[in-house]
């Protein structure tokens, strides 16, 4: 078995605590390690060091390789510019196949939230064990417990079979981030998950996949193979990858193959998307603020507050977004949390590059 | 001609950039120097530092002192504790006497914004000119521009003369600060002028005047001019001074008193009460906001910000004060800022002195 960790993201919605530099997923959002560091800690115990692979961005080469000192050096792949979920998959098989050709990859984002980790590792257990039968695309379906109007949804069918005590499913469709009404609907439902971006599968599997439906990238990550094939990946990928097609994974391949599986998944999960996400994550206090920080909220109901240098006091203000960096500070309501991303370009627009 | 400059205030509806250590009046809210530096400033041109006093309080005496190198240190008196301004004036008036018993003195508070200084100091020559005349009490009254709710209010009656072709008015009297249609009502009427705080008098006419209103503050006034004659003042201060009657000297005297004048102004002023003044001082952007410091306004109308240590972004809100210090960060509604000070008490309640 391989993990491929995609830490390519580059969570612009937690600026200005996160940067250019420093993406949420090297951050300690939560916690005191990051949600990279997390990610690996969480399946250390399922699999050598040597078998898991992450791909981050060439920009953040040498935090990822000091944040994760314990891995092989070459097992950090780094893509010279971004190209979504497909190319980065597609590389990430051609290499855990270079290496185990029968292997069962992983592939998990290294921005999410776990919370129960022995259920998460049981679950990822199964699916291993389910993608080692037969050649199935097997996501990992978290079951919906509130009308998130954040997060795509996979619509379960019939139960194919039990592995390990895990259920597997075929799965009917993908639905993009619905609406209020119709996440109620889907909750009310009960065969909706949300779509948590994780996977398992033979890296065989993957790849034959991307062969039939992108077949474009398929052919490009083929001549990425003779590099590979000659020792050269480096040089591989810093020539052929800025030209792959960027598509994502789900659009891709998982919503039109036919060898899809679900598992559900239970283990508490939380991809933190925004501020506005730390709301179900950090603890409340009895007017509903959360905060990381010293804060003293008076008359102040339901604000997230990030303010680790100084007492922030809120007087008088309600579903406000406040974020206290060493150079930068966010005042936001809480229903703009997925717009701060814009703050970005207009940042650029000013050259105020040294805040990105 | 002497000057008392009173800088015994504390500015805590400035917190959390004015502290306990360093009130507003020690600050540069507007322009490069402290209110306090700017208030000596205005003045040198019409008396020699010699004549200058300042009392403050006993915390801020290094401050003070360091601000205000030019002034003999003599001339900086520091209260024990603050005892309001009749206390303020009556101690004033007794070291002003001392050295000038025939002295006219202008009582100056620390911490007003005055724009047009040159018809500033025309107005107080004119009135020092009328008070040498005869034992009035003099107010400086001005004009009102807007149907302040902020500011206590003089009703003026007819006219008594003209010094220096400036006019003195009888006072009908005085009124505290109104609400919205009464100070509408008010600014209609014409005849209604916001209370300055600003004085002038002979040394004498006032001590006469305690004498007649607050027969018991002027009895322990005589006893501090026992240690004044024997040239212990800080010790008599240090004794006499903490039991002193608190009552401010419009309400104790000016209010009572039938030998009282009034002097209409229009240099420009601004008691510079909360924040929320800010936005009639700092220069407004094209959507009503006002700062100091970089700010990034998207979608964000009407709010006052002090970020001068970093860039402050809004994304989406209104009518907020946001102000960054090094270790406190305040964020509230404009129509908040009268009950900043509160923040102070809940501070004391949780024993975090460090952020008084």
């Amino acid at each position: 078995m391989y993990a491929v960790i995609m830490a390519g993201g580059k969570g612009t919605r937690f600026w200005p605590r996160s940067r250019q530099k420093r993406p949420k997923q090297l951050l300690n959002i939560v916690g005191r390690r990051s949600m990279l560091q997390q990610t690996v800690a969480r399946i250390t115990s399922l699999l050598p060091p040597e078998n898991i692979i992450v791909v981050a961005g060439e920009d953040h080469g040498k935090e990822v390789h000091n944040q994760l000192a314990e891995l092989p050096k070459e097992n950090i792949i780094l893509e010279p510019v971004g190209r979504n979920t497909a190319a980065c998959i597609g590389l990430a098989a051609l290499l855990v196949q270079q290496r185990d050709s029968a292997a069962v990859m992983a592939v998990l984002p290294a921005d999410h939230l776990i919370t129960d980790e022995e259920l998460f590792r049981a679950t990822l257990r199964a699916a291993v064990a389910r993608a080692r039968l037969q050649p199935a695309l097997i996501t990992l379906g978290i079951r919906a417990t509130t009308a998130e109007t954040g997060y795509g949804y996979i619509e379960a069918g019939e139960q194919v079979d039990t592995v390990q005590n895990h259920g597997f499913y075929k799965v009917i469709s993908f639905h993009e981030k619905p609406d209020r009404e119709r996440a109620e609907q889907y909750l009310e439902q009960g065969n909706f998950f949300w779509n948590s971006g994780m996977f398992v599968w033979q890296a065989g599997a993957i790849l034959e996949a991307m062969s039939s439906h992108l077949p474009g990238l398929y052919s490009d990550l083929q001549k990425l193979q003779s590099f590979l094939d000659t020792g050269d990946s480096e040089d591989g990928i810093s020539r052929i990858y800025p030209d792959l097609e960027s598509i994502s994974i789900d659009y891709g391949v998982m919503e039109k193959a036919d060898n899809v599986l679900m598992i559900p998944a239970d283990f508490g999960w939380n991809d933190l998307g925004t501020w506005a996400s730390m709301a179900q994550i950090w603890p409340k206090d009895d007017q509903n603020n959360v905060c990381q920080g010293e804060i003293m909220a008076l008359d102040s109901r339901q604000n997230v507050v990030f303010s680790r240098q100084k007492l922030c006091v809120l007087l008088g203000v309600d579903d406000l977004i406040v974020v206290d960096t060493e150079d930068a500070l966010l005042v936001c309501p809480v229903h703009k949390a997925q717009d701060i991303g814009k703050i970005l370009d207009v940042i650029r627009q000013r050259g105020m590059e040294e805040y990105l």
